[in-house]
């Protein structure tokens, strides 16, 4: 029988966040390559008769996506069920687009399986609604990574949108989006929060304003990965 | 024992992509008060000896997001586990906002479960990655009736932002939004789908151009309740 892949989001890392149809298809799994943004407590929990594969940044040397490519398809080729675990939601802001575009091009077949973003998680830690009438009526997700390469972004439009901005992976690039957002003509006062290990048991909220969010992170000593929340939201409902 | 509130993402319709997080609150609720956009299937699991109360706008006569709140607080205090299940995810062009601040006012405590929101299981319904290298690195999510109150959007940025846009309940307004979008400068080529019941075995994904997807949908009797997805990221790869 011909192998598949289900390209699937694992939340935020609370193992409770999980969909049912995540832990389905984790469940007839023989092969399933995961990211380091995939929580700790969820990976303990894999079966150990289900071949484990680290992909992740963090935790084990690279795989280039290249790599993750022909691995998966090395794997359906055996005629296994490959599950390519991701951290948060595999739409937003990963790189689905890339191996959907190859699993294609390849005739495999495959099923996205979308999880809880932590760009949605975060706010929710935080007590945050991330719209809200009168103060923000449109939300725009982007990464840090994103936000740096300055060429692919309108920081002005971005600032005019008067959208609640919600960055990913924001915390290393922040000193260089902060500085954007104030030149482009956003208040130096606008409320901030920062999420860290969003909805775990040692998650953490930082609040300041944009223009000294820098520094009250470096006090507190704020590390990656962190989701950044920036808008008049923002001072309507942090708790924690 | 005093009562308390979840306020509970249902996902986009399909009850397997609930959370098991959503799950283990509706089976310690006592009341559970639901949208209309709650997926079929997920209330029909309903258990019978929960009082269930539907507030959504299609299914019955409307109940106001202030009585709403009356009813939640009113439930609470003859000590009752309240869920108030939303369809999607409740933090994202939802009431949330008015729904915290109202039982934070009250001394009511509560808990947020996040779902997966239709802005993110209508891309994957229809084979399309929000964000895709070179083409979009940044994604936009609003209402249709936000956007159709003009004044609450710069709709100029939003063209510039050169982000994907996904728009929630973006079908009754439809003809609107092209209209401003085509206006402010996109493109009429640009790609547009429309994706109906979302991973719903019903699901429907109607594809197009901005300029004469008004027409297709009329042609194709596209309806309420969908999501409208604009960008380069549609012509990457739309299935069904």
């Amino acid at each position: 029988m011909a192998g598949m892949v289900y390209l699937v989001g694992a939340g935020p890392g609370d193992p409770e966040l999980m969909t049912l149809k995540a832990l389905k298809a984790i469940e007839v799994a023989d092969v399933i390559i995961y990211d380091s943004l995939v929580g700790a407590k969820i990976v303990e929990n894999l079966s150990e008769d289900v071949e484990l594969i680290a992909c992740g940044k963090r935790a084990r040397p690279n795989l280039t996506q290249e790599s993750i490519n022909e691995l998966m398809a090395k794997k359906v080729r055996e005629g296994k069920t490959v599950v390519r675990l991701k951290g948060g939601d595999p739409t937003i802001l990963g790189r689905l687009g890339e191996e959907m575009v190859f699993l294609r091009e390849h005739g495999i077949s495959f099923e996205v399986v979308p999880g809880i973003t932590s760009a949605i998680a975060a706010p929710v830690a935080a007590g945050i609604s991330l719209t809200h009438r009168g103060l923000a009526s449109s939300v725009v997700f982007l990464t840090g990574y994103q936000a740096s390469v300055s060429s692919a972004l309108d920081w002005e439009s971005l600032v005019k949108c008067n959208g609640t901005l919600v960055i990913l992976m924001g915390v290393t690039r922040l000193e260089e989006i902060t500085l954007e957002l104030v030149r482009h003509g956003m208040n130096a006062d606008m409320p901030v929060a920062i999420v860290e290990k969003a909805m775990l048991p040692d998650q953490r909220v930082t609040v300041g304003e944009l223009g000294t969010i820098v520094e009250v992170a470096k006090l507190k000593g704020v590390r990656p990965p962190a989701v950044l929340i920036v808008g008049q939201v923002v001072s309507l409902g942090v708790r924690r």
